[in-house]
Parts: structure tokens; sequence; C-alpha cells
């Protein structure tokens, strides 16, 4: 009998079960260093550990998108290891800051489940939970995936779909305690602009674009014990492409997203998110975003943007999402709609 | 004169003669970092503190070949680099558990000599150990290299040729103090498989893949301050590319092996090592195990499985390590003989 | 209103003006393994918070051009994002050593301005200091760079093209608290070769080569906060090529500079460098030295070498600087001009 793990099958979920994801991971200042490396990112938080205790935050937090990139990994061979398609996310909360020195691990509980009408392949949905070494609840989302059956004649289990927010709201983010932009110093945090000066509907092109290599998305993935074979082996798809992790984008866009978001330091939320296009080595990535609510929170000083971030293959000017047919448009690559901290 | 380290030659070696090498070291967690996005390594015990401490281990061990590649570099710009071939290892233990804030310095002995027939080159053996700032082995081994003389007219000197172990039993394992591996949480692990499910002749194809990139085999080697130029400059070798340095196979391969072998936590010893062909920037490495012997150990819980480790270029499903003359298979890049410590 | 940073024009700079720089960064021991994966380094001090801590330096010192790179990767959004060129440095002084833990913020003062005659641009001059947390100078350095003007008819401000020195001179150097080479361990360090054994008029050819990547290059860059898109995007130059961070070539020249002056550990101050040509990916660089003067110093034990070093594309044995017409011989990428210390 094989040693090696195939992954997971449709048949292989059942509503209840729950997936005590391997293996626990300790952050370090290592891992920001590598991510610094990786990303070009300069939000004040992450980058200063003076900045962050300055807004009520120390032990000096990692970026979000570490917690998150390695919580998701853990689920990568558990879950979607023989998807056919990452369907979505919702009702992502960042619900405490990750430290160094936190070990993270990862359970999943399968919250839902859909057989398609082919016969072949299922909707699986999971909530799952990052946990730091206090079981306290760092990171928690749903996600939902398309996985292969392993029999396709296999009976299809009753059809359940939970009923998932389409966003949160501003009363559903868990803010770090003791956040307090009171005293911000927007000069070192690099932008002027705070909650005031941001407006629903605005959108912002963030300008500057990178050129995506192999190396360094591999790199990154690595760091997240992501193991999904396509990312890294050029022989795993037909086309002899490394694709390239959804999650590498999600961060470059979010890191170039500083330029006009300065102030965006914390995310607290995600909402929503699709990797619309695949992303390859050769890309040149950009980005825009769109401010699509906002709203005041208890913390002192603190305001919530709820942003769409979008990054584009090649830059659009004019921040088109959506063509006339209502499609993605040409050059999309993500649509992230997320709740960002802002001071007011 | 030149200033320069032109490297040493055959007739600068002199049996006994002690080599201190530059230089001294210190590991932190930064490196534990740039390793994890280097390789797909996924065990539990380097890459959880928690993990760690709950089979005995804390503070927090690095993966033990990062102690071994720094040890090694070490011992490059004074034995290795007028190298025709590095010709093997043997008797490689990790006597004592590599953590950040350890300071490892290397020194050599030259303990054989042999002048090749030719009377161009020689080879010569030489012991290294790697101590720690309390001046405690950290690791040790043994390792013979082809090197050029510089005077073809130079006398020879009288051949010795040590006797070394062709591999190590399980009573010359030195295992961790404080080792435990009776709570081992298979869970968190990754796996079920333990040594009572190892057969010895198992074989199992650890199934992943990756192709490798120039840029992420040069930051493995400089890491560990490997100043082989052939590693790095393309105008060092006639065909133009970077020859890859074998310990980054070594890693590569290892971090392979979590699928199907997730539980042997640690490598405690090393019996032999060939690099039977190079491999260059876009091979694809896969990699297959064979269990070679089996032995319980004094330390509660733990066991020790003697594994053939074996990097190939492309997949072989096959795991065929020789061909019908006795030699290694085709895409066969490396043959590694190591012992593992997995709980019983 | 665009809320991204378009950058400083000629005419937003006016004498006196004082500009605080975003964003702050803390310095850990992730940045000190990501620059030892990218560089060569083997430098003693750097490499082991033993010998480090030996020579009178503890807690444990980063190499000095990191905290040069971040301290001037924060002054680009500000100075530099419409330059033209970068023209030169002068009286650069590392003032204390840089440790994991500091949080590094820089500020820069305009201290000369002069409009070219075409009426296009203007050169801008400021002093920029970075500071730790504790309000101490870590780093200061004058530079000069030539910037565009937003409106060509803007009226060009009186010119004042400060005085500074074409080189400093061993007493204007600050030398680190408690630094003693008295019990300098040379073995440890890789070299025997000490103050008393260079000579002025020197040259050294420090013999290895790095075949550059874009991988590697863009990592360092972003490590450092700077964010000029020549060096990430391929579409922001019409050769499609990425220009190489003027510093990535000073680290990766520096650190081949071991290799003959590895006992030359700390950089104390940089006098002036040009960057004579642009590197791509696929150059391989090559470095040689010459002891341009050499003076003892106040702290026990310790010397100065001032040096030039030379990165080249492709080797050169001869170590040429200029050809006969006085103008850089071709191949010079890097002229710097550095006082570093030694023991005697």
């Amino acid at each position: 009998m094989s040693k090696t793990n195939a992954g997971n099958f449709f048949e292989d979920f059942q509503i209840g079960k729950v997936i005590e994801h391997a293996t626990p991971r300790t952050v370090t200042e290592g891992d920001r260093a590598v991510y610094q490396s990786l990303y070009p990112t300069r939000f004040a938080v992450p980058s200063s550990a003076v900045f962050a205790a300055e807004v009520g935050l120390a032990p000096h937090p990692v970026e979000e998108l570490i917690g998150f990139h390695i919580a998701f990994g853990k689920t990568v061979p558990d879950v979607s290891l023989n998807a056919v398609a990452n369907l979505g996310y919702a009702e992502l909360r960042f619900r405490r800051p990750v430290v160094p020195g936190d070990t993270l691990s990862t359970q999943s509980e399968v919250i839902g489940l859909k057989q398609n009408s082919n016969g072949k392949s299922g909707v699986v949905y999971v909530r799952s939970t990052a946990t730091n070494q206090h079981d306290e609840i760092a990171i928690e989302w749903c996600r939902w995936v398309m996985v292969h059956k392993r029999d396709v004649d296999a009976p299809a289990p009753e059809a359940v779909v939970p009923s998932l927010k389409a966003a949160l709201t501003v009363e559903d983010l868990l803010l770090p305690d003791g956040l307090d932009f009171t005293d911000y110093d927007f000069e070192a945090a690099g932008e002027p602009h705070r909650f005031g000066d941001y407006q629903v509907g605005e959108k912002i092109d963030h300008v500057d674009g990178v050129t995506l290599t192999d190396p360094e998305h591999m790199m990154a993935t690595r760091l997240w014990q992501n193991t999904a074979k396509v990312h890294f082996n050029t022989e795993a798809r037909p086309d002899g492409n490394r694709l390239i992790y959804g999650g590498h984008v999600i961060s470059l866009a979010r890191a170039l997203s500083f330029n006009g978001l300065a102030n965006a330091q914390l995310i607290s939320a995600i909402n929503a998110g699709s990797h619309v296009a695949p992303a390859f080595a050769g890309d040149t990535v950009y980005a825009w975003s769109e401010v699509l609510d906002k709203a005041e929170t208890s913390a002192p000083g603190v305001g919530a943007l709820r942003l769409r971030l979008v990054a584009t293959k090649g830059r659009d000017t004019s921040m088109t999402l959506r063509n006339e047919e209502g499609k993605y448009a040409d050059g999309v690559l993500l649509d992230l709609d997320y709740w960002a901290l802002i001071p007011v």
C-alpha cells in the first residue's frame, strides 16, 4: 500500500468531518525578511517594530498575509491536492496578530458538499481556523473548491450549501487588542491620506509594476509549505509552465497598493477573492483599488475601508473590472474584496 | 606575492595536519526561513518549535542539513578548491542539534593520502568536526577528494588509506539528549506510518518533482559560504552552465522524501553519499527511497531506519538504482545512505 | 487628485528643506540570512557573533552595507524617483554598528541646488542621516542627483554647491565603541594579511566572479524597500531589461573582495562612488582593489586602509581603471573609494 499522500477525493469529505492539517509551523523574523525580499511591501506596521508599538501592537506583528499563506498552505495536501478549481473564499477574518515565535496549526471542518451534475466531481466547502500555540484563533475563513471524485459511480451525498456572507460588515471585524491610531505618524507611514480622504467609488491606480520570475514565486510558495505540484514542476502541465500560486499575486498586489493606500495598514478581513486568470513568469503585474465601503470602528482613531484590489497583467489606467458582456476584462488576474484598517 | 587563496594542492596535505577552517558562522532563525523558501521541507520538528519541544528538543533545532552545509562549506576553500572530484563521505554523525544562536566552526585533520598512479593528483582523506561556541562537537564526518598536485615531480607521500566503516551501526548513532517520541503526534506530523510500518527492502516513490533554477541553488550555496566558482560563474565551465552544488540536491531530495517518510524526522547519520551525475538548472528532480535496515534505539519511542535516498532527473517509477551492467541507471543524480530517527 | 506618489521634481527642493523619509524599518536576523544568500560574503565579524564579541562588538552587528542599503532605499521615493542620474556620494560615515532589533529611520536635508543650463533639470544635493530607535545616528552621507523639473519655465533657484570633502581623513572616521583588534584571530578570519602587509599602490585581483540573475537583484533591492521601477519592471525601459540597483554591485564586489582582503573587516566610511556602467542579468561580475592610503587609528590594534574597490564585467587581470583617454576602461561597472578597518 502506498505510503504517499494521494490527497482526498470528493467521497472522502463528509459534512462535519474535521481535518487536522499537518504540519505546525513556527513564524520567525526570518519569514518577515524573506517576505520583504519577495514583495515590495512598505507598510509601516510590519516594517517597523517601533511604529507598530506606537499604535499598540507589540510584539511586532508580521504582515497578515504571512499568517494567511502559512495557514492556507497547510490545507492544500488535504483539501485541494485533487482540486479542479479553487472556487472562492468568504468570511476570512484576521482575529489576532501573528508575531514571531507563534506556532500556527490549521484545522478544517467540512461545512458543505454538492456533487456536480456530471457526476465526476463535486464542490467541497470547508471552514478553516488557524490557531496559535495558546489555542487562540488567529485566522478563520471559508473556502470552496471543486474536487474530483475517485469513483464516478460513488453515490452523491445529500447536497448541503452553507450560507456564507457576501461580505462581512464592519461589526463583524475583530480588531487587534490595543490598536490605537490616535497618535498615528503619517510622515513615517509615507502618505498623508486618512479615512476621510477616501470616498466610496474612488479608484486608485497604484502605478508600479513588477515582472514575475519563477524562482521568486517558488520561494514564496515553499515558504508557506504549499505543495501543489503545478507551482514547481515544469513537467506537471502540458505547456511546461509553472502556474503561479494565486496567493503570490495577492501579496504582490497588496504590496503595490502601498502607493496610494500607505495608511491602509492592516488587513482585517477578506470578503471574497477570485483568481480570474493564471499568472506566469514574464507577466508584469500592476494593481488598482476601488473603495467599496467605509465605516468607523470601535477602536480609537481606527476606520475601516472596504476595498476591491485588482491585479492586472499589464497596466490598465482605465481601471476596468468588467467588459461590456459583464465578464472580467482582459488582463485582470485577481479580484479581491477586503477590509483594511486606516487612521481616521 | 598574491594575497588571494589559491587553495591547497596535494603536496600541501600531510598526515596528521590539522586545518582550522574560516570563518565561524552563527546560525539564526533567518537561516531556517531561507531554507524553507528554497526546499519543500515540511518535517514537523524543524517546522514547529512546539512540536520539537514536545519530543524533547528545545530550543528549536534547525534542519540537520543546515548544520551540515554550513560546516561543509567551510572546508571547501582549504580542502576542495583544487579538487578534481569529491569521491565520498563516510561516518557522518549529527552529534547534537544545532539551534539558532549557535556559532559553528569547522576543523579538519588529514587522515589519509594516496597519490594516483598518473602522478598528477592524489586522494586526500580528512576527518572534519564542526563545533559550537561551547566547544561541543555538533557534526563529524570523513570525506575524501581527489586533488591536483601543484608540481607533478613532487615525490609521492607514503600511502595511508584510513579504515572507514561502510556504514555506521545503530550503536554508533548519538541521539540528541532528551529525545522522546513516546507522545509523538502523528496527525500534526502529517502521516500515520511508524517504525513498524516500514520493511527492509521496501521502496517508496516520493511522487513530487521540482524543476531547478539557477538563482535558487546559488542562494542556497552562498548561504553556506561555499565558494566553489563552478556554482556561480558561467565563465568557469566550457559549457557555460552553473554546476549545482551536490548538497542542493541532497536537501531537495530529503525534502521531497517527506511524502512517504514524514515521520523520519531527524537525520542521525550519513553512511555514504555519491553525487552520481551533475545537475543543472532546468532539470526536474524527483526522489525515491529504499529501506536498507532498521533497528530500535535506546531513546524512548525512537527507532532508526537506514535509508537509501535516490534523487533522479525525471521521475523513475520503477525506482531502478543500477542498470544491467551494474552501473547507476540513467537519470540517477544522488545515492545517499543515511540513518533517520522515527517513532516506533 | 492623485493619491499616489509622483516623486519630487527639481522645484520641490529648497535649501534647508528637511524630508522625513518613510518608512521606518526594523533590522532582523532575517536580513542577515537573506543577505548571506544573495552575496558571497564571508567576513568574520558579520558572520560570527562569537568573533564579533571577541573584537568588542556585541550584540552582533550586521554587515554595514545592510544598514546603508536600508537607509538609502528610504530616500528613493522622495529624492530620486525622478532622477535622471545618480551623480555621486561623499562623506559617508558608519557611525555606530547596526544590530538586529534596531529600527532605522532616514531624514535628508537639502544642502545644494544647481539648475542645469538646459533649464530642464537640476542637481540636488542632500545630506542624509539614518538614526536608530534611540535617536542615535547610525549612518550619514551626502549624495547628489540630477532631477527633472516639473515645469521647464519655473525660475532657477540661486545656485548653492556645498563644499564636500573629496575624501575623509582617518581623523574623520568614527570607530565603533569598544572595537579592539588586539586579540584578533587571523585563522578564524581566513587570511594572515594584516595592516602592515598592505602597501599604498598595491592592487589585488579578487579572482572570483558571479554571474548576475534577475531574481537575486530584485530580492536584494526589495529587501531595502527601494522602489525604483527600472529594477523590477521589464516594461519600464525600452530595452526590456531590468537595470540592476547599483548597490547590488557594491555588495557583490565587497563580498568578492574577501579573497585578498578578508581582514578588512569593517567598512568605516565611503569617500566616493561611481556607478560607471549599468549591470544586467547575465553579466559576470569580478572585482579588484587598490590600496589608496593607510593610517593607524586610535582604537587598539585597529588600522585603516583606504581602498578603491572596482567591479568589472568580465575579469580584468590587468586591473586597469582608465584607458588612455582617461576615461573608465571598458567593463568597469563600479569605482568605490572607502575606508576599511583592519588589524595592525
